[in-house]
């Protein structure tokens, strides 16, 4: 929860309590509405309630479903970067990603992956071989949640880690 | 991929071709139409693409983001459970289930969770504390499939397994 006296000041404080409502946290709903009207996809087609779930779950460390304004700001902040990451790589201005563009996209975000899970992630978010917006965004999301995920887990950064059953169930299932 | 000869004796062969058309697979746009026409979801709201396109990666072996004929009634059986299941525990006959009424369903499919993971769960899948079909349906996909993956990485049965990244994200972007 954020600190209301220090947010106050916040020129992007306002923004957020508008979106929250009375509630004063940010859901999937809210956030959907928010991110069409903000014209944050630019010419691309707006987010599917679906993504703007997963990008809630991606920030909710207190599994509440909503957000709160820092992860409100952090949103932001991540989705504009995706954004300009998504016009970079699309060289060929279809408006879309194709395969060789997510692998320069992914290497621009810093993951390292393998041919074959690169191919697995294609197949799963494009569209008749074309990666939209809202889809590169879900998989930007996923991405970084169960990275997040699983480093916080490889403590001493040797990139295996050991998982219980419920414990893998519980970060997996979420995102 | 299914043996001509055997399937074409099978009376749901004749549906799954149409389905499919000319390709002979089933892709997500495609189950969507034919999951809406069957009317497998009954009075409940028909399913979304996106859990069209979780419920192809479930089955999804080779990963081409398309469905054969075996892993089509393999789908189908599935579903039928987990309709006979979803109207078992919706209990006090909502159209929804709630919390305690998701623990009992988890529980009559033979998951064991921790009611923290459960927890997890129904932030992620309901909408104002209720989960829809369509939801529910996306829920047991995951579960299942996130199992399975898990599972056979289990090789001693243990409850644990040890991950290397990339093959933890190979699994887990895709569902
Ligand atoms: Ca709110
Ligand atoms: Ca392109
Ligand atoms: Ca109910």
């Amino acid at each position: 929860y954020s600190d209301p006296y220090s947010s106050a000041d916040d020129p992007m404080y306002a923004y957020f309590s508008a979106v929250a409502g009375q509630d004063g946290e940010v859901d999937a709903e809210e956030l959907q509405r928010c991110l069409t009207q903000s014209g944050i996809s630019g010419t691309y087609s707006p987010f599917s309630l679906e993504t703007c779930r997963i990008m809630i779950a991606m920030l909710d460390r207190d599994y509440t479903g909503k957000m709160g304004f820092n992860e409100f700001k952090e949103l932001w902040a991540a989705l504009n970067a995706w954004k300009q990451n998504f016009m970079t790589v699309d060289q060929d201005r279809s408006g879309t990603i194709e395969h060789h563009e997510l692998r320069e996209a992914i290497a621009l975000m810093g993951y390292r992956l393998s041919p074959q899970t690169l191919t697995t992630i294609v197949q799963r978010y494009s569209k008749n071989g074309r990666i939209f917006f809202d889809d590169y965004v879900a998989c930007c999301v996923k991405l970084r949640a169960l990275t997040d995920f699983f480093r916080k887990r490889d403590h001493l950064r040797q990139g295996f880690v050991n998982f219980v059953y419920d414990d893998f169930l519980q970060g997996t299932m979420a995102i």
